[in-house]
């Protein structure tokens, strides 16, 4: 058993915060951060992973140590890379630094490449320890994990109701049930998505633009400027190819302000659409899209995060897929009554052992609603 | 405008941490505490008012005080009163104790005597002074207050459901969505009631008991040991006179664990019920129970909180008729799909201003599961 001290803490702590600075940009690469101390507990060089294509964290944080690395010990968010990559693998930066100590909180995710980070530097005589804030490390790549693991994203599922579970009246009237303070928490959820997936229900009722409008999130100067700042690509499931070409979403772009779109359709589309739509016919199952297949092709574009925007029909099928990793439910303080729209379409229980268990993660006020979190 | 001192801010706040210790007993009586004060800051009485027909708070603490308080500064959390009820007045014990200064919190909420105890001592060359505290003081006695200026009870819905707000499965099975903890919560928001409220085809459904379990409320010692501990009245509408003799809470009672109960029904039942029931035929509005005769029935008979276990029928309809003054919802992490039961049955909505609006109170989890407290 690895007892770590209190300074290795502290320094593992820091390397995760320096990781989240890459949460809106560094997709499909995990966030990942780096902090280099010597032995007196100085910290002499910091790091993050900013995009894919550039400078891994522990590149970052040795550049900025210099001669101070020698003898020093790293701590990194995630296990350093040991194969060529567009950059070239992090495990012999940090042995020609001559780093004495390497501490990683969790090991690569990839199975087929775990461990041999840690095996190059081990040979070549640093000492390696695993697992310091793990499940904060995990938390910090849910989607990155997931894909690498299972070869689906981690899926999000966010819906928006009343405190009676209801999402809109009867006749499909719902804006706006929540506040201006959940509508900006879900722009910084979606900006930290890889995908916005949604149905051709909720797109032909709402029109909606799927986009991140970045001025409204309320970022750091310094994360703002940015030129990486991605807009998360938008899925939209149309099995039966009803969407018209009218729909905001598939008119030709004016401006970088949205995302391009994966059109999933049943059959190929009879119409012409602008060059950032993209169609991709999924197989069906029970004469309707099969969920898994769309999740599979979502990995295999190197898509993390998925965040859902849909109605009950689409919410209730991926999670009677079992294709939901979490629930975020906006709950405005209002009631519509038995007569509003549900939540989640799914078969009829007969029993309570059918009932869907959650684990509740977070409840909490975001301006005048409620926001539940919780994992299935 | 009165300034009040620090001092007087801390003793108004034993006042009324004082009055609390009332919230199981005082019924139909308001909770009030008194502190008195002398006039270096010492406390030389308190006391609260423990059961209606025993002393007001300021007797208990001017016995406390005896000669210390001559000269002194008594802070109650009500107006005292200037009548002689079942105790002689208050404002009289206050006099004749030679205080030189009064401080309430509120005024005596009944239009016919209020102000009046404050005049008496004002008369008699006391100083007075009202108002402090007076939002925490009002929320001792919300159901008292609301039964003297309006002659209708305070009425709490409560409510369990899943977080896609649905109380059961279409078949009616529901046991048990909450978890333990948000039962026992339960079970104290029933000892503070007057009296709880449902409807018989809640009654017939789960043939609950309807009282409190006083063991099960981790109370102190102190107040378990309590004689005045009160069984709410369980009062049960039953329109059509549906209720079979064979439910629990009309079997002849084995011991004091639970309330009498009050049958509202259409009209007068051709059962013989044992004597804990009694029955009253209210006036019917649009061939259903006239839900605003019924609070004004419970408000003449002295009942100050009202606490509804209700199905979505009786919770919709008193929504309905702007008779609920507060919803608790606990929700369980669980899903259950659109098929469920919903939480209030109200008459359909055709535009979004329709929409019941809430005032968020409060939201915690309590055990596995969120309870929303939210004002109408």
């Amino acid at each position: 058993m690895t007892s770590f001290t209190r300074c290795d803490h502290q320094m593992m702590a820091r390397a995760i915060q320096l990781a989240k600075r890459g949460q809106y940009t560094t997709s499909p690469n995990p966030n990942v951060g780096c902090v280099i101390a010597d032995k007196l507990g100085n910290i002499v060089g910091e790091g993050w992973h900013q995009k894919a294509g550039t400078p891994h964290a522990e590149v970052h944080a040795l550049r900025q140590a210099g001669e101070l690395a020698k003898g020093a010990t790293a701590y990194v968010t995630l296990e350093p890379c040991s194969h060529q990559g567009r950059t070239p693998p992090c495990a012999d930066a940090l042995i020609q630094a001559q780093v004495s100590r390497v501490i990683v909180a969790m090991e690569d995710p990839n199975p087929l490449v775990s461990g041999r980070g840690l095996t190059k530097l081990q040979q070549a005589g640093i000492a390696t320890e695993t697992g310091l804030l793990s499940l904060a490390a995990k938390q910090l790549n849910r989607g990155f994990i997931k894909r690498m693991r299972v070869g689906k994203p981690w899926v999000t599922v966010k819906l928006a109701a009343t405190l009676d579970g209801k999402t809109a009246l009867k006749n499909g009237l719902s804006q706006w049930i929540t506040g201006p303070e959940a509508r900006q928490d879900v722009q910084r959820h979606r900006a930290q998505s890889c995908a916005i997936l949604s149905g051709s229900g909720t797109v032909m009722a709402d029109n909606p633009s799927l986009n991140v409008r970045y001025a409204e999130l309320g970022l750091a100067a310094e994360e703002l400027s940015s030129v990486n700042l991605r807009q998360p690509l938008r899925v939209i499931l149309d099995g039966r190819n009803q969407l018209p070409t009218s729909l905001r979403c598939l008119q030709p772009m004016q401006s970088n302000d949205a995302g391009d779109v994966l059109l999933i359709n049943g059959q190929p589309s009879i119409h012409q659409f602008p060059n950032h739509v993209q169609q991709w016919q999924a197989p069906f199952v029970a004469n309707k899209l099969d969920l898994n297949s769309v999740m599979a092709k979502l990995s295999a574009m190197q898509l993390n995060q998925v965040w859902v925007e849909a109605g009950a029909k689409l919410a209730g099928a991926l999670l009677q897929n079992n294709l939901v990793d979490e629930l975020i439910l906006y709950q405005a303080p209002k009631l519509i009554g038995g007569d509003g729209q549900n939540l989640f379409d799914i078969l009829p229980l007969q029993s309570m052992q059918e009932v869907v268990d959650l684990t509740l993660c977070d409840v909490r006020q975001v301006g005048t609603d409620i926001k539940i979190t919780a994992l299935l």
